[in-house]
């Protein structure tokens, strides 16, 4: 068993994305505890599912920290989710009926930020299943890009899946060139033409598009045109993304996600020699905006979680 | 009261496609007794609305003819639908409980192909909310492109639309050229933000962005950078699908679908000047599949439906 501190609260940070959710219980001594990894956790494909996620990579936290999990209802939670940008979809999971002593809610650009500079001004790009851009500076939240699944979040995983889907029927219909692309995403999708293509992706959500970021990925490493064309182009847009939140004089940028490190090698030199190692994962950020918010209510103070209510909305 | 000939058949075309359901009901002659234009009737967008749609175009059409609402029992219906391509699809709508004497159900390519060469060989391209090309040769069919919903479907209103939303976030976040366009789409999405956009557009059925086509056309004729970019891109798609089709013999084409006729001005020239137009509306190659159905079955033989089907699913 994991000795406590006594009457100290026991936080845990939870970063929910549109493919995965990860949870950290650290000591208040930034020590991890336990970690724990579930499924998709993004409110906007499915309020339900994220709930779950989120309980689900606590509960194996508790456990992997060797801590009964009836210890839930005493943990502080900060929860850092992507889709909560949208104020109805932040709405609904502040309402939630949580299982935890307490929860703080923010944006997944919001949790990553303040990880990725340990709490002090900065700037993200999260490029995993979705991407976005966020900046923190001098107080003020910025937003960039982002906008969700299949009309933004471009250079995501979520994009090159999609990106890849089109070329794949073009190709099936012999009006673009074929490619080696073409037959690994066929036995990828286990598909032999079109109508089973169309079958395997009608209606899927964006973390299933991402899964086919893998090869798209491996074939323009291997120098495959058309698996580059779609890198090249998603990266050229990351960079884009880069050099805009540098124009708001961030003093730092990070690049956060899945993906993220397999673009750089296509994204322009000069942005990526000023891109700065996050210094912390984005479960510690949740777990610092969520000591940040005990504290100023400690305080008698409510203006953190006012302030970044403003932030996020404003 | 329309006289109808003793004991024949009445016949109601009724052709469904992703923003509109149309419906005609002919006499023997080919006369049309009746119209009536409903909404959505793509079966993937909903199957409960697409039933409506069709049963809602029959009865504007029985009282367009003035004829009373119970004859809608006696009528046999030969219905295109968008999105029964798919088996699945094929299949859930075909076990519809109807409120027709009969109804015989085929793809919408392959009613508008009927109607567009009455009855004979050829090839249809259409570019409405949703594209597609298909063609009827020597008994035997052949689909090309479609594809559906964001992910295929280029050069159609839908695909315009989604264009337009992609071309609108990246000049709202200040990443691309500014345009007359996007002050225009603000306005018809009602919106001065892309927090506003993302909340008129997010989980939005294809219907919803081929409305944006329009602006994206009109901005296009007037010679807007961004629309023509994007309506040159569409139109090369689609003369692409059409030389597809002439290769494979087709000895005529016709294209099809509200878009059509607007995109026709950015496709390449030489494939202008072979499309042949539609002789008959798409409404009218449903009753001739019908009228199909019919004969076949009443001379004994089932091979026109098998013939179909295969044809479908082959």
């Amino acid at each position: 068993m994991v000795a406590l501190g006594d009457r100290e609260n026991l936080f845990i940070g939870i970063d929910g994305g549109g493919s995965k959710c990860r949870a950290s219980i650290l000591d208040s001594d930034n020590r991890v505890l336990g970690t724990g990894v579930s499924g998709p956790a993004n409110p906007l494909q499915g309020y339900a599912q994220a709930i779950g996620s989120i309980v689900h990579s606590a509960m194996l936290s508790l456990s992997d920290a060797g801590l009964p999990p009836e210890m839930l209802g005493e943990l502080v939670a900060g929860v850092g989710l992507a889709g909560v940008n949208m104020p109805n979809l932040y709405n609904e999971m502040d309402a939630w009926a949580h299982p935890f002593k307490q929860m703080f809610l923010t944006t997944d650009q919001h949790s990553a930020c303040l990880g990725a500079h340990r709490g002090g001004d900065g700037a993200v790009i999260i490029v995993g299943t979705g991407s976005c851009g966020y900046a923190s500076i001098n107080g003020e939240a910025r937003f960039l890009g982002g906008h969700g699944f299949p009309h933004g979040d471009k250079g995501s995983g979520a994009w090159m899946g999609m990106e890849a889907v089109k070329y794949l029927f073009l190709a099936l219909d012999g009006l673009t060139e074929d490619s080696r692309l073409k037959d690994e995403l066929l036995s990828v999708l286990e598909s032999a033409d079109a109508q089973q293509v169309f079958e395997c992706i009608a209606g899927k959500p964006s973390s299933y598009y991402a899964r086919l970021a893998v090869p798209v990925v491996e074939y323009a490493e291997a120098g495959d045109p058309v698996a580059l064309a779609i890198v090249r182009d998603g990266a050229s847009y990351i960079s884009d993304l880069a050099n805009k939140l540098f124009e708001m004089n961030a003093p730092r940028l990070s690049l956060i996600g899945g993906v993220a490190p397999r673009l750089m090698q296509w994204m322009a030199p000069q942005v990526v020699e000023r891109v700065a190692e996050a210094l912390d994962p984005p479960e510690f950020g949740c777990i610092y905006f969520a000591r940040q918010c005990v504290a100023e209510a400690a305080n008698g103070s409510n203006s953190a979680i006012e302030g970044d209510e403003k932030a996020l909305f404003g």
